[in-house]
């Protein structure tokens, strides 16, 4: 994706330059967030000169901010209130205002919003609740709020609107604008629940954090956070994107919009519900119990380049360092402090995210003991423990300034002790000095007390600063340059919501097909009666495998209906007898053949497709058997893959090392195996939406040079192909 | 355990009653620790009138509080403090304080505390630094000054000392003292971090958490933090120990004083730092490398009934929500918000810890209904979400009302919104009077936004409130009754700390040992020549397994000392074979014989004992096999170990279902495995501290009524037995 060229122009033209938008052309979702963010013009319909009401909110909200326009109330009762020139009503607005705020309820905002549009309005942002989040009747209200917009822009409905705190514009109903501290920042914030939006502008407030714009996108009936991602990859004054989502609407555009925003150096960090919920697809393979909805998001969000938080505080924590604009080339972490506990809570919460922890090298023992003359300390040890006795801005100063001139750390983490309640500048100045000369390497704080004041000023003044060591290493590890690289831009495949039952292929089908991919099976023939079955038989090498083909029927030998290790001799025998235990089984089956194959064993692995409903096509390779499935050691990615993905993905099962020959076992194929996920994961893309579902398993791994063979395979279409 | 009766006679005395100590007499842990919580008399060694200086401030802080007593500085230029009486030497006390704080330097201390100990002071608290955490001059100096104190007990050194905020007496140089907003409370911290123990104060000033006795450690040259867990088993107004640890000392005495306070009704929450260290364990077998040290510990505090939590946050918000004395009989949280993304935020957190949400029953939502007649709502939800419309006390309470009468939940939360920050009695209000209701379960408050003394006021007025939708979860987790079952004494076997060499058994001496418990192996013999052992092998069934023995050879199979699958007849060729292999790989190799066997397959698992250094013996069980081992699937147990406990051991592993036979799988003999952990924690013990270390790998698992076999054993021995 190059971005969409005539939008950015639209954007970075200078307010005054804009020229209003006529009735009929539809502004983009970058354009419309630039109108509700910046408006010239205002006009907040439905609301209330009583700040006490929900509608009085917004109107006390954009009078309190920096906003200089012209502000209209449209309301019958034509209240007063300073600031604002009230109309009756909508038609009585003497021109189109460049953003409206429609305060009225569910069913009048329809009617507001067809004025607004008639008007030639470019953007209008709906409060009100009762829409499609509701049922049935509800999504009606919303197909009609849609339609009375024509091609006005819509956020929400059901949203607590938008804060620009760039520029101090607040078009919004949360009473989070209440906190105290309010501050601007390079972290832009587009949440799908207005709640979580004022619960992270609260805290940010608290924190000394600051945001450049917010975005509550509620119902996202038309502008949603794929637009807020497209917006911020223009928005000079955001540095990084902190993400709440709940769903994804359009992971394609979602996907092309943080990959575009990545290019121009945004970072991007999301936390995205839905980690408990127990999440089998719906499919017939193994591969969706397996995969679970929730590690196809990992998936989709390592390939978008987008760092998911697991924790909701990192969400706020981790973008606040990141906003440094600082990186980090390794994990080596130097720890100062004054006080010997919390220091080793901080070593202990870094080891556990795998940071190391070098000693500090001869050179800055030396500097560090000619800076501590007078004080008896090791300061061999890293965490480096300056005791209470260090606690002063001369020893202090020169202390970080060694640690931050010398190449022993990536980083430093300096501990702020219980001396910072008495006296709380004592530990933070010389940090927030050194943080701030040019070029200097993170510093971090951990704020070992309950100092909300110190932790405040500390993240104001550039020192990202943690109430939980835990954070403290998350948020460095989020610096840490690997961490950032971005993947290279992918296809999709076209991902029409498919329904999940369609046509099972034979197993002799799908191992056909697989094969036009070069992913090869064992020697086979199929057979229509045992007698035949034994004939074909003589053409291949026992020991055999005898299964029996039928309608429907995808795990076979959950009905009996396979047989290993059977010698030439016996399949007639064997046949008929698995042929009389799946009829006994499956009373109403209808058997399509009997499968003869030559008996492959080596390591099994698992290689499948899920397709996820909301992101589409996934791949999952996991270690097969029984026994590797209980633990769960899989993998997923996103196709499709080249050979170097292939072997990463690989590299990421807990039992690759079996497969390179670990323990003095002989190694396996595995350029065999990485060649074969490359072909499955172009026959997925190939196959599009008609395939529902794929998995090989046991896909079968030899010696090097020996090969890969599908051992069983599912393939499942759309029943029309 | 039956507790020292003496002892709890002691402190239970009103103050007024106690008898002064002489000279002679060393009192317990428990009373010292008395003494200096509930002093009639203190004296200040070497305190300072500055109270900028660090010796000034025990001084301030003891002033601050409402201790009573008589109060002694005792310093040469006998500085004038309001409230001390100053005294220029020890000598010139009038009589033997009850606790004596030693603010002097370290050298200084020695002399203080021999004066102090000489005219029968009790416990002395000693301030400096400088003993045995800084290498070998301080261990001594640590020695002298225990000398020193001879029968006077002695908190520290290297501590901050005591704070009683019951009766408001602070012996401590704390500068977290200085944190606004100090409650009492029901919960006792012990700490082995200074540090640590002022992080837990001020951070509970803060979020309106209130503490008994506080206690840091230090060196723990004496007191240690098991006398803690002993006084907090008796103080009355402790309900619940925080305890921050670092090593333990005495890992017996600990187990038996946490049981002992267990047992007296009292809850014991736990952080230990070490998570993060690579912690494989000196141990020739694999079950050190498996355990690692960190996990050793997760099965002692088990065992002794604490609960260990990982992140250091909640080693306040646990402890908080356990002070409530509330009780869970299930799994069952209704959510109730007026949010929707918080209350879907909260219910993310709880189910990725294993919690219901279920549906609010027809009952509950049709009396629901019946309380909010006026708005149109969705109740049937859980997440019930009554929306902006909701914020009113006269809905709040009757809702809440009916939530906790009914058994549709075990547990409620409330979820506070952004219009706590405008109007924080809002929410707060009902939640606290609803509460505070006799027998009513649990309420716990997420508090969305950053309103931070909304979060106090819930606290101190009973209602756990949480920032992190995590902790919420976790704090409920530790009230559900299930995780407070005791777990019944145990014996633990003596435990010297042994050398990690000693004498390994060869593999045919071990198997007679472990089969005089009762652990089978295959049929074997030894020879001593290839000619001979084809000789042996006449009298076994093939297929067999042949091993070369040798001294000091642990792995046979790595040196290629080991053949399997032999027939009878070549036996002779194949261990003149192998034991060629072993010479070449081993030149220096000591041969002690042959080992034919009978080859035996079926599931293989690892059953092994480790040896902690602190904790001593743990029993390791895990699935068997590389892969199996490279997965990690492994779990841990102190012996010994009942039949009840070895199957509960045994379903803890991922791949119980595969014994238990899963997959239409054969089920395999998990009695019998049973068995053989029983015999196998039995041996474990009676071998005691002579014991090095002791594995079976492969335990082979057969089918039901065929038995469990140790097809390979090493066991190492001190080698003067």
């Amino acid at each position: 994706m190059s971005g969409p060229p005539s939008l950015k122009r639209e954007l970075r033209l200078p307010i005054a330059r804009r020229s209003p938008v006529s009735e009929s052309v539809r502004v983009s979702g970058i354009a419309a967030l630039d109108r509700a963010t910046r408006p010239r013009s205002v006009a907040i319909v439905g609301g209330s000169a009583d700040p006490s009401r929900i509608a009085g909110r917004p109107v006390k909200f954009l009078r309190r901010g920096r906003f200089t326009g012209e502000a209209y109330l449209v309301n019958p009762n034509t209240p007063v209130v300073e600031g604002f020139t009230s109309v009756a009503s909508v038609e009585e607005l003497p021109h189109p205002p460049e953003v409206a705020f429609v305060a009225t309820g569910a069913r009048a905002a329809v009617g507001a919003v067809k004025e607004l549009s008639a008007i030639g309005t470019p953007v209008a942002i709906v409060l009100a609740s009762g829409y499609a989040e509701t049922g049935a009747e509800g999504v009606a209200l919303q197909q009609a709020l849609l339609d009375a917009a024509g091609p006005m822009r819509i956020v929400g409905p059901n949203t607590l609107g938008v804060i620009n705190l760039s520029d101090g514009v607040y078009l919004s109903a949360s009473d989070a604008l209440e906190t105290p501290g309010l501050e601007s920042g390079r972290i832009g914030v587009a949440s799908q629940s207005g709640g979580i939006m004022a619960s992270l502008l609260s805290r940010a407030a608290g924190a000394g954090v600051g945001f450049s714009k917010l975005f509550a996108t509620g119902n996202e009936a038309d502008i949603e956070v794929s637009d807020c991602v497209e917006y911020f990859a223009e928005d000079e004054e955001t540095s990084v994107v902190a993400l709440y989502l709940e769903t994804l609407r359009d992971p394609d555009r979602f996907l092309a919009a943080a990959l575009h925003a990545a290019r121009r150096g945004k970072r991007l960090v999301c936390y995205k519900v839905g980690r408990s919920v127990a999440g089998a697809l719906a499919a017939t393979s193994h591969t969706g119990a397996l995969a679970g909805s929730d590690r196809v998001f990992d998936a989709f969000f390592e390939r978008a380049g987008i760092l998911r938080v697991t924790r909701f505080s990192e969400l706020l924590e981790v973008p606040a360092a990141l906003a440094t604009n600082k990186t980090m080339p390794g994990r080596r972490i130097g720890i100062l402090t004054t006080t010997g506990g919390a220091g080793t809570l901080v070593a202990d919460a870094l080891g556990a995210l795998g940071f190391e922890l070098p000693q500090p090298s001869a050179a800055v023992v030396e500097r560090l003991t000619a800076v501590l003359p007078d004080i008896e300390l090791d300061l061999a040890h890293n965490p480096i423990d300056l005791t209470l006795a260090g606690i002063r801005e001369e020893v202090m100063v020169p202390v970080i300034e060694t640690l931050i001139a010398n190449d022993d750390f990536d980083a430093i983490v300096v501990v702020v002790g219980a001396s910072g309640v008495a006296q709380p500048r004592l530990v933070a100045d010389p940090l927030i000095a050194c943080a701030a000369r040019p070029g200097a390497k993170p510093i971090f704080a951990y704020v070992s007390p309950h100092i909300p004041e110190v932790l405040a000023r500390l993240n104001r003044e550039g020192v990202p600063a943690f109430e939980a060591p835990e954070a403290c290493a998350a948020a460095l590890d989020a610096l840490v340059e690997a961490r950032a690289t971005l993947p290279a831009t992918r296809e999709i495949a076209p991902d029409p919501l498919v329904a999940t039952r369609g046509r099972l292929l034979r197993e002799d089908e799908a191992k056909g097909l697989l094969a036009s991919y070069g992913i090869a099976s064992p020697r086979r023939a199929v057979a229509e009666t045992p007698e035949a079955a034994s004939v074909v038989a003589g053409a291949l090498d026992a020991p055999l495998v005898v299964k029996v083909l039928a309608e429907g029927i995808a795990h076979k030998s959950d009905v009996g209906g396979v047989a290993l290790g059977v010698s030439s001799g016996d399949v007639r025998s064997v046949a008929a007898t698995i042929v009389a235990r799946v009829r006994e089984a499956v009373p109403s089956v209808v058997l399509t053949g009997i499968l003869v194959e030559e008996m492959c064993s080596g390591t099994e692995m698992i290689l499948g497709m899920v397709r996820d409903p909301a992101l589409g096509q996934t791949i999952l390779l996991g270690s097969g058997g029984i026994a590797a499935e209980l633990l769960g050691d899989t993998a997923l990615a996103l196709p499709p893959l080249s050979h170097d993905e292939a072997r990463a993905l690989i590299g990421r099962l807990r039992l690759a090392p079996l497969l390179e020959g670990a323990r003095g076992l002989p190694p396996k194929d595995v350029d065999a195996l990485a060649a074969v996920i490359v072909a499955f994961s172009r026959f997925v893309i190939d196959q599009g939406g008609t395939l529902i579902e794929a998995e090989i398993n046991p896909l079968v791994v030899l010696e090097p040079g020996a090969g890969v063979f599908a051992v069983d395979a599912l393939v499942r279409v759309e029943a029309s192909n």
